[in-house]
């Protein structure tokens, strides 16, 4: 039998290939294949619609990891019918959107999205401009992972109070108080910002919809880096046209990109962002860290040591 | 002789003007002055030119309250001449400004305002996003008072180091190093963000020079929320358009507003903000936490307990 491959479905710096191979030297390391390769992979790095039927059909593919944090574009129930561990990228975004969602606070609190809008037409305003005081806010994290943990840490040092929401209201380290999901329309409430950072999952599907928005306060902001359709689009639109909240942020939509028809586009209320918050420099090493932490317990013991998807939780 | 005047330039809450009779019952606490009381005013809360002359020839004048951090409008060799007290409201922006800072930096650094522009054509434009990470940068407070220790406080916990310059090089809490406003040019090199924070002095004017931005990084940052005209205008836009610096946000500048024709306006790497860095919730009650503990001390034994401006020094 071939020797088992490692197949690494995105390009890395050679670095990383040679860092592999020291970990698992019974493995070949390829960035490409030929199609008789195919079924000797037994763990991939990423994963294609290219390369899916072949890889499910080969009973040697034993481990998936994923490079993003998010995994509802993978075939888990196949996974999880043929036993393969799947792991994902979790973490390696959390800073970059912690900085994310910070600055779009501070960029409608401290009137700078609208002084940008001024000064492409030569406009001072400085009598119009909105200005509130970041510090002292109530901030709820709907979905206190990765993410979640960091943007509580960072934030708090700022001033601002952080609550989250989890499946069963457990307690995480850095929240002031947490609640389960069910409770997230009682809760809003009494929030200034209420962040949407939630994997798309049935549970979580259109979950921030007209009932929540309407129960938030008038003043309050929206913003979502989680999945896009964790938000009912059209019930977010009625609510920032008719006021129920004061200014949404989305970074995640229903349809990428957001159709030129959209209304969204038009809110002078509204910050639209191409999905980038999770952008992050020095995404290899950060990346690899997470992987070659997985590769050596599963060359040990073909067990995974972090970032292990539950595939029937989805994630 | 008239009892003694307390002379509130500016509008301030009722309850405001019951504290200050508490505290100082031998006093009148007025509004608003008919000619024939202007010579009875001993305190001064705020200056305006309307009765400049009128309370500088008055010799019962001991004691004036600045509204505003920088005093550099006042006339301090007069105040000098004839001991006249002087404090100012420094602190009361601090968090103000240091909370725009930090949006500054991330609305750069997180492609935000560049989203801003793009969403108001309707462009998605992920690929042309600039990202880079906040956390991990070397920030320069040149100015290391109450705001750059704010600045300082707030930004270190969001993994940027910061080093401070002042008039000695004094250390000062919170910061890695400080250098004297002597070793600017030399330290700017190694920065990867420059903050001016100073007040408007003699010693101060243009500090920030052609000099400074081309000893800068190129993929460096400043950001000027102190005066105006520490700042040489014209070469600042000769560095921006030669790219010796990657981006200027400015909220003060030497001519207030900004004429139309400042060609600041037009540069895609310059935010304008209408000097608004320090717009403050909840001004007055944060203004007369500093006033009344001085006319509190001021009563006692006519001495300022809080914010005394050294009018030699002019801050």
């Amino acid at each position: 039998m071939t020797k088992p491959i490692i197949f690494l479905q995105r390009e890395f710096r050679e670095e990383f290939s040679d860092k592999i191979q020291a970990v698992a030297p019974d493995y070949q390391v390829k960035t490409e294949l030929t199609e008789d390769e195919l079924p000797a992979v037994e763990i991939s790095v990423g994963w294609s619609k290219k390369f899916s039927e072949q890889l499910l059909t080969s009973d040697r593919l034993k481990w998936v990891q994923s490079i993003s944090a998010g995994v509802d574009y993978l075939p888990l129930n196949d996974f999880s019918d043929r036993d393969i561990l799947l792991s994902n990228g979790s973490g390696i975004h959390a800073l970059s959107i912690s900085e994310h969602i910070i600055g779009v606070l501070l960029g409608y609190y401290r009137g700078l999205n609208q002084s940008v809008k001024n000064q492409e037409q030569k406009i001072w305003g400085q009598d119009a401009i909105h200005y509130d005081q970041l510090a002292g806010k109530n901030l709820l994290v709907v979905g206190t992972g990765h993410i979640g943990q960091q943007l509580s840490k960072s934030i708090r040092s700022l001033g601002v109070n952080t609550y989250g929401i989890n499946t069963t209201g457990h307690p995480v380290e850095g929240f002031t108080e947490t609640y389960s999901i069910k409770n997230l329309s009682k809760i809003v409430s009494e929030m200034d910002i209420v962040v949407g950072i939630l994997p798309g999952t049935h549970e979580t599907y259109h979950i921030f919809n007209s009932d929540i928005f309407e129960k938030m306060k008038k003043s309050a902001i929206f913003i979502n880096v989680g999945r896009g359709d964790t938000v009912h689009t059209k019930e977010l639109i009625t609510a920032l046209g008719e006021k129920h909240i004061a200014f949404a942020a989305l970074d995640v939509f229903e349809e990428e990109p957001l159709p030129k028809e959209s209304p969204l586009w038009n809110f002078e209320n509204v910050l639209i962002t191409p999905h980038i918050s999770g952008l992050t420099v020095d995404f290899q090493n950060k990346f690899m860290k997470i992987f070659l932490a997985n590769l050596k317990s599963y060359v040990a013991n073909k067990e995974l040591s972090v970032n292990q998807v539950e595939l029937k939780r989805g994630y």
